[in-house]
This record gives C-alpha cells, structure tokens and sequence, in this order.
C-alpha cells in the first residue's frame, strides 16, 4: 500500500506525513444530531446499541455530514459489563442492576464471549465498512479502572469515594475485578479489530479523580495488560486517561500508538511530558462548540499552533465528547477550521 | 517577635523554619462532626453562616479534637454573592435565586459594604481569636471566576457549559462580572484581615474545567487584582485553582506566599511547575480518609516524601475539601501521622 493510499488518520496516527491535520470527534454520532435523535426516538440507547443497523447508520450520519478523517462505532463502554452479567439501563446515564463491592459479586461475573455475546458490535463495524470503505472506522472500549468504577458505584459518581474506599479496603479483591475487564476488554477490542476497527480507543474516563500514587497502582497496570494483547492484532491503539497528567510519562511507555489529551493540558506541553514517545490527540474544549464561531476558529488555530511542538502526529479532536446542545453548523465551522488551516507534516 | 513564638502554620506560610510540618483540613469545621451535625440541625446552612456566636463554636470544634495548627473560619464562599443581592439558599448545594446572564444583570449587582453587609464574619473571626487566641485563623473567599460561574449557572454544574458560552459570546459582560466580584472578595478578605485574620486563602474551586487559554483570559487576572488588593492588608495569601495545573507557573508569580495543590498533583512535580518561587499546601485525597488507617499513614508518608522536594515551606493538607461520611477517627489518625511525620525544615 503506497502512502497515498493509507488514510490520513492512520498515517497521522503512525506518525507519518500528512498533507494536513485529521479529524475526528468523540461522540460524534450523538445527541446534538436531529437525525440520531429521529433514529433515538424509536428505540431505547441499549436498543441502539444492540441493532447493528441502526448502530451502524448513526455511526455513519457524522460522517456524511461533515467529511470527517474517522469514524467511531456508536456503543457504549459499558456494552461488556451487562455481557459479564450486570443488568443495564440508561436514565439517561447509566444506571446497574447492582453494585460489585464483594469477593462473591466478583465471583459472579464471567468473562463474555465477543462474538456470542457482543456480536453486533463487529456486526455493526462490517456493516460500516460496507457502506464507507474509505473512512476508517474506530473500534472502542472503556478502561478497567473506569468500568470498576461504575461498577462499584452502581452508576456516575461526584468523586467515586465509594469505589476509592473499595480499593483501599480490598486491595486483593479489586484486583481480581480490574484483571476480570482487562481480559474482557482485551478480547472485546481484538474481536472489534478482527471484524475490521482500523485502530481501537481505550477511554479510562475517569483516571483524572486519582492521585498519581492510585493511578499507577490501580488503573495503568490493566490499560497496560490490554495494550499487550491487543497490540497482537496489528491495529493502531489509542488511550485516552482524561485527567491522568501526572501519569503522562507512564501512559507515553504503555505501548499505545497515540495518547488522548483533555482540554485542560496544552499539546505542547503534552508532548514535553510524554517526551515525543506517541502521537497525541486532541484537545479542544467542547464547550467551545456551544460558543460564536469566532473563537472556535481562535481556539482551533491556537491548538493547532501548540501541535506543531509534536514530533510525532497530531489528530484534532475534541478533549472530551461533544455536548448534546452543539449546533450542527458549528461541529461543521470546527471540521472547517481544520481542513483549512491543520498542518502538513513531513517528519 | 521571635521565630519560637510565631505559630508554625505561619512559619511555613512564610518559608522560615519549622520543628514539624503543619497541617490544617479543608472543610475541617463540619458534616463529619457530630457536635457539628448539632448544631446544624438547629438552624440552617445560611442561619449558622450568619450567627457569629455559631459560626465560631463550629470553627473551634475541629480544633477542640484534634489539635489542628490553624482554623477557617465557618463561611461560605457565596456570602459576598448574597451581599451582593442574589438570593441563595442550600439544597444542599446552593441554590441561587436568580442567574446573572446579562449586562442588565450585572448592572443590579451592588459592592457590599462587608462590614455592614457581611460583619457577622469578621464578628465570628473576632470570637474565635476570643476564644483560642494561640490558633492562627483563616479567613477565606471564593475566587472571581468560580463565583461568577456559580451566579452564571444558578447552581453547581457537571460542566459549566453555561458558564463559558458566556464567557465566549459576551466576554465584555463577563470581565465586567468578574471585576465586580474581584472588588466585592478584596473588601471582603481586607476586612477579614482587619478583624485578625491570620491569613486569608482563595478558592477557585472550578478553575480545572478551563483551558490554559481560558484560566489565563478570564479567571487569574481577577485572582492578580484580588491579590495585589489584599497584600497591603499585611497577611499571607494562599491560592487554591483546583485542577489549575497548566496555569501553576503564572500562578506562582501571582504574588500569592502558597499556592494549594490538589491530590492529582505531586508536590515535587508541583514545586518544580513553580520554580520554588512559593510554599505548597497540600495534598491528600479526601477519599484516603474513608479507608484504612494503614493506608491513611502510608499516603501521608508518601507526600511527605514528595514534599522534601519544596524548597519554601510546605502545609499539609487535603487536596479538596473532607467528605462528609468521613470518620473522625480516620481525621484525628491523619493529624497524628503528620505531626508524628512531619518534616524539619531549616532553610
């Protein structure tokens, strides 16, 4: 495959020339879209998920909207945790039919099975490839860390005091349940890239809430397990710690291709501390979307000026997913700005 | 006055020599006390803010058990805002009677005069000296920024969304919000000081959900006048920008003597992001509190460690406020691990 061949987005991701800076957004395929909501209105969110036909067609409205560089398979990261046996239910966030805090709630989890129980996520990613062939579409999982902690909890929390005092109690227990996802993380996303991901995302959403001592005990050492096994079937990985900036250095030595950085730690900045290891993606604001169009041409020329300190490439993306108020007409005013004014690159 | 004779908190404050490190609690006046859950339950939130005589009683409480090296005096960052005009009430979080979204908003607010408006303060600081006279107490007030969001979005905000599409389509508006409030806390915390506050400490509370860009725009340059404001009034100054990683260059030259530093941070990362130019205060999880005490001793150790590294003084502290199921054991457990493992400094 010549260079020219290979989409923008990978060779960015591999750090390769590109004649301009890719794009793509995380939840692009959501909410602030009245044709997801017109497809959303006649199914619940699990529905959603679950119909690889209806999974796949708003995966796929982003991207005739806007010309994005990617796609992202719509689902949810906590897609593996009701096939390891959590009932499940959306309200709208996520709401579980228990918590797991002992040794026999962890006991009672199983290891899912991709393709029987998860099959219409790959379902959903071949149909994709049918229609788009040329865009590449991402394959997603959450982080251990971040699905023990909903799991914990039961739900979203403020600060996750509950999930931190289980693994300051039980230790040993905690590790058995992050080992439990690590595993069904990993299987889940080399399944997604069997059926075709060209590159997967691991979002640990809510890494920024520990400490830096907590999060290298807790949490990189699972993300790290994934990265080893899914790296074997040969796609690109990504992982976005949101918040995990004392961890940077670490996260830059786990074997991704490409770190996620949230909006709150400049590109230049990030690519210092992770000591020009990856490519990095991100990082603007979502709240800019909801603002004039005006400063979020300032904000993405401001960011794509902190991205030229990164010897390796750069993705624009959001730092965090898009709000469901975004008007449609700015997420295009940022595709816009981008394809305008991202960066040809020749390392 | 000799240095034996200065109160060790303050000593810190100023970089000098200590026998030990100090250590006082955010929030260390409430929720997790039963005799503060009496009182409470007789009054509200608003009602024990404003009565001097209670508002000193939860504040010496604390310092009754556990032998802290300074108190805060019982407030709350919103009675400027109250003072202000706007009608506040806590459910439990706080409840603004109406939101401030506009140039005719910003005209109604008025400059309160703090000690005709808010002397029940500066009476409870007065009373507290009464009382305890050898304890150095704070005074304290929310940055310009986080209460602005706060008056913006009518409450807390998962986001602040709200917030910063204001501050993006109407930043003339904005700015003048924010010089209001900057007035409003300076006459406030001067007349704290006057009353004999021995310090005064700044919160901006939702500094972490700003960009760089943004923290640099709207929310320090109101923090700089409130400082350069206070420090003619003589008392040490402490600034905390929760989550206001990226900005911890500028802010250490804010003209604050310490700058707080939440848990996600390490304090030797943090003492080289501000060049030693400040002491440090710092840095529990309030979360490790809920947990075993081993872990409570270990953690403490551990920052204390990481604090060998700052070359002005160091306060122990928590990195965010304590929880409220908190159990006072596990409170008076982290008191006794500084003060039996707190550093000796001889700069």
């Amino acid at each position: 495959m010549t260079e020219r061949s290979t989409p923008l987005f990978l060779r960015a991701v591999r750090g390769e020339p590109v004649e301009r800076t890719p794009i793509w957004v995380m939840r692009q395929a959501g909410r602030y879209l009245p044709e997801y909501r017109e497809v959303r209105s006649k199914t619940t969110f699990l529905g959603l998920c679950k119909s690889p036909e209806l999974a796949a067609e708003v995966t796929l409205q982003p991207i005739r909207r806007f010309a994005l560089d990617a796609a992202i398979i719509f689902s949810d990261i906590l897609v593996p945790v009701e096939a390891m046996g959590i009932p499940l239910d959306y309200n709208p966030g996520p709401v579980l039919g228990r918590t797991t805090r002992s040794k026999e709630d962890i006991d009672a989890l199983t290891i899912p099975d991709p393709v029987k129980d998860m099959g219409f996520v790959m379902d959903a990613i071949r149909m994709f490839i049918r229609e788009m062939p040329d865009t590449p579409i991402l394959g997603f999982a959450g982080a251990p860390f971040t699905l023990a902690a909903y799991m914990i909890e039961g739900a979203g929390s403020k600060n996750y005091a509950v999930t931190k005092q289980f693994l300051y109690e039980q230790p040993k227990q905690a590790r058995r349940l992050l080992a439990k996802l690590a595993r069904t993380v990993s299987d889940h996303l080399i399944a997604q890239v069997e059926a075709g991901a060209a590159a997967v995302q691991i979002f640990d959403s809510w890494a920024g809430h520990l400490s830096r001592d907590d999060y290298l005990t807790f949490a990189l050492p699972f993300t790290i397990e994934i990265v080893d096994n899914v790296k074997k079937a040969g796609a690109p990985i990504i992982v976005f710690a949101k918040g995990a900036h004392s961890s940077l250095d670490e996260l830059s030595q786990c074997g991704a291709d490409v770190l996620g950085v949230d909006w709150t730690l400049p590109l230049d900045v990030a690519a210092e501390m992770t000591k020009q290891r990856v490519a990095l993606q991100g990082n603007l604001d979502p709240c800019v979307l909801l603002g004039p169009v005006e400063n979020i041409e300032r904000q993405v020329q401001r960011i794509l000026n902190e991205a030229q300190a990164i010897e390796k490439g750069h993705v624009f993306n959001l730092g965090h997913g898009i709000l469901p108020p975004t008007p449609p007409e700015h997420m295009a005013a940022l595709v816009d700005a981008v394809k305008r004014n991202g960066r040809r690159r020749t390392p």
